[in-house]
This record gives structure tokens, sequence and C-alpha cells, in this order.
């Protein structure tokens, strides 16, 4: 795997590490007006609401869905106003899915800042997740253009239904792979699929090149729920901010279990771990056996077929500097280790 | 005042009293279609998610926000298609909300019926909530016209920081009348603003209507939450569902409670409630104070000023069923005890 970056040659924006700022190297301007546009948030007229606003814009994060919307808006168009308006609302939605994810999760921090349920409360979160969302939907009718502006709240139906379909299959161990797919595509890919049509609609792409962009989005957004699935079980838990095997533990089948389900369907530990007993032994024996299992490697490998198709896809892509940063971009989800 | 309902010569359509049923004759047939999109929200394809839709869309309601979109959008044009599937994303959005309110009040009924957060856990309400917000907005994007979705986007922020404000300001016995209506003109009005205004657009009304039925929806929404206020502290616990002075108990301040306030400020136990002691005999005292204090009586009066208010703007309208609906509309918000 060749990676562009280097240290010494690429201006680090604030809040990006050095290898998504090389990836994001033809749009780091526009990156630059996205986060200008997210501090416009701020609120003087209402102090209470500006300190949580003030909260959430210091939680930082790779900005990997908007750097999407923008590299698919100049694909065929070297700059779109409005693409930059949408990249802001795809981040937006991005957090405010964050608020409510980590209310119900009871989550204390993310990426090392408490949450705001922890800080203010899971009702102030609740209700200050409802204003991130609804202007974030607000940003989005800038563009006026409905077909993006609809695509964007069926996203936000999406997410949601797949977060509750998480919720309605915890501990259920004779859940499918299928089930596990569709879910992870309305809670994670369906925003990426989003990130990257809504981008080219507003990049004046013709329609071939909207679907390619969407398919890619759908691929790499499969590829990262599932590398973040993955590093659920592998990742140092200092490294990810959570113990290892908490999916599990929460009772959240994800596809490294499902394989292990899958492989070895007799007297498996994750199936006593969800029966009533509950015993905790059996989920330590689980996430012992998964993470050393050969389950492991088949996730890597649905992972790297997902990135193929997300190459594959822009493929159909003239090719110029925003499809190369996108091909890079694919090569990045499938090393990253946070 | 005199009201034309009468209980043998009207067609009560499920869910809607007598009274409401005669006020919205004009727009009765279209009112059912309202009913009848409100029922495609059912999803075979998710029979967990279906199980919660099924839920609310059994909870009844009185339609007053869809049938001010209704109406309005008839001032001027007979028929318009997009006002149904408008007045259907109003009283959707209507129930989004309640959801989230529930969640975050921690209310066990609404209506006499378990509420979400009671019968599935917050969490699931928390999410839920959330797909009915964003269903709601899809269904807007369907009138293909940017001014009425952006509004109705601003509306939800509005709707949510209005609730957040209403937190942050509980046990402050310093707030004043100005941040009350400020408040309540966020989390009530908001929404029959939009309902006139965005139905007036569609209905093809002349820039100068659609400001009369925005101002109009504007009243009756401050009526209509002050009266809500008001019941709070003379309704029958079992009519309204919850005990009598909840709002004082839970340390929001509302209209009555205020203007008692200003009217005796010494010694007063709204003051000594608020204050860190918490002494629930200072509650009794302030709730039996405030129901026998001219403070309701004067509630009233702001109550009237807004229909007055109400009724002048429709005054700017040209005269016809509808209009004059509306106006009975108003006569129906002083008039109502639930």
């Amino acid at each position: 795997m060749n990676l562009p970056w280097r240290e010494d040659k690429i201006q680090v924006i604030s809040g990006l590490d050095s290898a998504t700022s090389a990836i994001y190297e033809p749009i780091l301007a526009r990156l630059q007006r996205v986060e200008d546009r997210l501090l416009t948030l701020r609120n003087d007229s209402l102090p209470d609401l500006d300190l949580l606003i003030k909260h959430i814009l210091n939680s930082g994060g790779k900005r990997v869905r908007p750097a999407v919307t923008l590299l698919a808006s100049s694909v065929h168009e070297e700059q779109s106003d409005t693409s930059v308006t949408m990249a802001a609302a795809i981040e937006l939605l991005h957090i405010a899915t964050l608020i409510h994810d980590d209310t119900v999760d009871d989550a204390e921090t993310r990426r090392g800042v408490a949450t705001v349920s922890q800080k203010w409360g899971s009702n102030i979160a609740v209700l200050f997740g409802d204003y991130v969302f609804a202007t974030s939907a607000t940003w989005v009718c800038e563009t006026e253009n409905v077909r993006v502006i609809r695509r964007f709240s069926e996203t936000i139906m999406e997410l949601a239904s797949g977060q509750i379909s998480e919720f309605f299959s915890s501990f259920d161990a004779f859940k499918a792979r299928s089930d596990y797919e569709d879910r992870i595509y309305r809670k994670t890919a369906s925003l990426f699929c989003t990130a990257g049509e809504t981008g080219a609609i507003l990049g004046s792409a013709p329609e071939q090149s909207i679907q390619s962009l969407r398919s890619y989005g759908y691929s790499i957004g499969m590829a990262f729920q599932i590398m973040d699935d993955v590093l659920d079980f592998e990742g140092n838990s200092d490294h990810i901010g959570k113990p290892v095997g908490s999916d599990l533990c929460n009772g959240v089948l994800t596809l490294p279990s499902i394989t292990f389900l899958e492989k070895y369907p007799d007297n498996n530990p994750v199936r006593k771990w969800f029966s009533d007993a509950r015993d905790p032994e059996q989920l330590k024996l689980a996430i012992d056996m998964i993470m050393n299992s050969d389950a492991i490697a088949d996730c890597y490998c649905v992972i790297q077929k997902h990135c193929a198709s997300a190459q594959a896809s822009l493929r159909e892509l003239p090719k110029g500097p925003s499809t190369e940063s996108l091909n890079l971009l694919t090569e990045y989800i499938m090393s990253r280790t946070k």
C-alpha cells in the first residue's frame, strides 16, 4: 500500500491528521470553509444553547463524510458553492447522530471529551440533538435542490431506523448476516451514499456518475462500519476509547461474531452469553475465541471486497485529482487502526 | 360565545369530537386524507418499527395544527393537493415532538395511552422520535417548495431550542415574562405559525395573506399554550391527565406563576419553593395561592388578547367558509377545558 502523506510536505488543518490532510489535498481550502460554516452555529442570543454548540464544535473528527461530498462534487466541476454548504450539513448531521447515539448508549466520552449527555444529562442531549438535526436540514435547504433535500431527510430516517433495529435485535443470536448488512447500511453506509450522491448532484455530474458516486459511498460506508466492528475486537482499548468486545457485551452481533457463529454453530459461547443466563465468563470466552479465530481474517476479506467495489465504481468516473483522492480514501479506510 | 356545533347535525370523523368536527366542516374530507396519509407510515418490511408506528397512530389528537394548514390553504384556492401532504407532515412533526417531550419529561401516559418511552424505554423513544421527525421532513419535500421546506426545518430548530430553554431556566424564579413569551413562541406557537404560513403559501395566497395567516398562527399558538399553562393550575387532574401544578412542581415558571410573582414580589412561596430548600409545603402553598389569586383571571385576559389579535389578522383576508372556520377556532381555543 503506497500512501502519499509525508509529514514535512503538507499543511495540516485543525483537527485533521497528516494522513487525511494529504488525501484531502484537492479540497483542503473548501474543507476549511466547511469548518468556518460549522463555526457559524454559535448563537449569541441564546447563551445556554451556545454553551452546548461550543462543546460539540471542540470535539474534532476526521471529516471523512464532508470530504466525500466535496470530492464527489469536484469530479466534474471545479468548484460548486452549494457543495460546501452540503458538506457542512452532512458533517452536522453526523454530529447530531453522535449526540443521540451517545445518549442511548450512555457513553461517557467520545474522542476523549465528555459527551453532551454525560455533561448536561440525557434530556438536554435529546433536545440538543434534535436542534442539531434540524439545523443540518435547514442548511441543506440553502442548496435549493429538492432532490438533495429529500435524499437528506430520507437518510435521517435510515440512520434512525438502523439504530432502532440494532436495539430490537440485541441479545438475539439468531439474526443472520443479511440482517447485519441491512442494519449497517442504514446506520452508517446510508450517510456515505448520500455524501457521494449529493456532492455529485450539486457538482453537476451526469446521472451515471451520480450513481457511481452513490455506489462508491455505499461501499466505503460498509467497509468503514465493518472496520469499526473489527476494531471493537482488535483495537487496543486505550486507542479506540472503549473496552474490547463492547458490542458483544451490549448484546450486539457484528460481523466478527456473526462469522464466528456461522463457522462454529455448536456449543458457541456467543449463544451461551446471549442466553438468559448472561454469564460474564461466557462473554470473556467468546471475545477471546473471536479475537484468536479466523473470523477476524474473514472480516478483513469482506472489508477488502467492499473497498474493491468502491474502486471499481471510481473507474466509471473521469480521471483527475478528486477521483484519485477518493481512491486513496479507500486505502486509508482499509489501513485505519482507530 | 355562540359555537355552532350540534351533536345531531354533524358527522364526526374518527378521533375528533363534535366541536372540532363542526369547526373543520369545510375541510373534513381533506382532513380524512391527512388521516389516510398518516396510515401510510405503517412499515411491513420492518416489523419492529411498525409496532411503534401502530402505537402512535392509535394515540388520537384534535388535529388542530393540520386543520390550520388546510384552512389556510383554502382561503384563496379551493383545493391544493400539496396542502394535504403538508398538513400530514405538520401533524407528524407534532407527534415527533410529543415522543421526545414525553421522553425527557418521563411521562407515563398521554391521552390515556402509555407513552413510547414508558412502553419501550427511553432509548427506543429517542431513536423513534428521530425517525418520525425525519419522515415528516421527507413528506414536506413532496411539496417541492423550498420556502416551505426551509420554514419547516427552521420550525424544528425553534421547537427544540424552546424546550432546551425551558430546561435551562427550570427552578429560576427570576426569569421574566419576556423570557416566557419567547420560550412558548419557540416551543408551541412556532409550529402554529408554520401551519398557517405554509398552508397559505401552498394555497397560492398573495404575500400579504401569507403574513396574515402567519400572524394568525402566532396568536392562536400563544393563546393555546397559555391556556395549557392555565389548565395546569385550573384543570381537574383526571381531565388533563396530570397533577394540578405539575409545571411548578417541575420548576417551570408559566404565565400564572409569573403573574403571581409580579403581583406579590415579597415573601412569595414560588420563590421559596424554587430556593435550594425545595420545601414541598411551599409548593402546595404556591399552587393553592395561585389558583385562588387574580393571576388566573389576568392570564385569561392575555389569552383573549391573543385571540383578538388572531381575529384581527383574519379580517385582512377574504371572507369565506375557511376564514370563518379559522375564526371559530379562536373561540374554541378560548373555551377549551382540556
